[in-house]
């Protein structure tokens, strides 16, 4: 179920937090869903409004299983920075389904976003 | 109206709430819309990171009805834990709609995410 | 631009607000854009999960306007009750956009949720 | 990657704000994405429930890069104007991935929303 070729153009890791770390780091996230029976090899990309993109970021989503992938964790080949705008793609070798989503703990009480992730063939 | 496969990606009920249970428990939601004249059979699987994927959950949207589902909710064949992240799939033999929602009351005042979920045919 | 039958699986009137009326007042509204030259006659409808639909609610959204539609203000044929479970379907007879947002001041911080709604032709 | 038509049927800049100016002031946002290889020449036009639109905003968005769009820091024709209910349209002359978000900030703590605007060819 899903689709091979996915992209988030919002990204923002906001600087700062509230709360107990991990769970309360303010963070963004893309969530990878593999309902096939074959793991899914992706690759991440990361873009941004005044250098070249970064990446690929590789990861495997086994089969039937889900990965929540913080970008706050993404190291390889390099950090994605705080407080900076970003965009990603995610393309998988198998059919996926990604959401994207931000906690924003800056502030005391903690904000929420979430969509679905663009998606094409 | 709508799909008959659908998937959410993000998946966290988060742990602990602030205020009068149980519209301010934390919790998530799959709200499914049946316009149709005949009710719908749903199943719910839950995939996870560490793990194989839970369920089929069982129930019945009634025709020209909606249903708010918590996960929190679902107990046959096993709860869905708190704290941990998931993922779900939605198949139903009739079109539904399905949109996915987060409330979560960690802290003193609640945070809401909500978004449509992938369909397919 | 746009499609004309659309679907919102959420739908949810928190009952109680803090801050000034009516901006800061919990609601849910429908947001529907018409880029076209001809007025669009729109008809919403209201789905329970326990009762029969409500409406049809009709609206017109002239051309080249956007309207933002609170359920708190659909009055007839009946007002949608708060603090209960619903969906909804907007018709329209020309191509739209809708989209489905929530504010929630039931705390003294307001949350937010948004989502595009299902489209079909 | 994406399409060239983009709507976002929600549309409203918050009165006020909480924070250290320019993170935390209650603003909205359309992410784009342009993963090709070829500038993205994009027009925006913004429309209102009571006049004509505005606009077209012209911008670029480079190859491979993403601009996160202030509607607050639209000025040429005519700035957005605050507490407004508006929508729009986003129309670029290659493919690009369009997302939508809103900090408010009216209250002591921050809210979020964001959803993928509806898209077509």
């Amino acid at each position: 179920m899903g689709r091979r070729r996915w992209a988030v153009a919002e990204g923002y890791i906001p600087e700062g937090s509230n709360g107990p770390a991990p769970t309360m780091t303010s963070h963004e996230s893309v969530c990878i869903l593999n309902t096939g029976s074959q793991d899914a090899q992706v690759e991440i990309t990361v873009y941004f409004s005044d250098r070249d993109p970064a990446g690929p970021y590789r990861l495997t989503v086994p089969a039937r299983r889900t990965r929540h992938v913080r970008f706050n964790d993404l190291k390889d080949p390099e950090p994605v920075p705080l407080g900076t705008e970003y965009a990603s793609t995610i393309v998988s070798d198998v059919p996926v389904v990604v959401q994207h989503t931000r906690l924003d703990s800056r502030q005391a009480e903690n904000a929420l976003l979430s969509t679905i992730a663009y998606a094409e063939d």
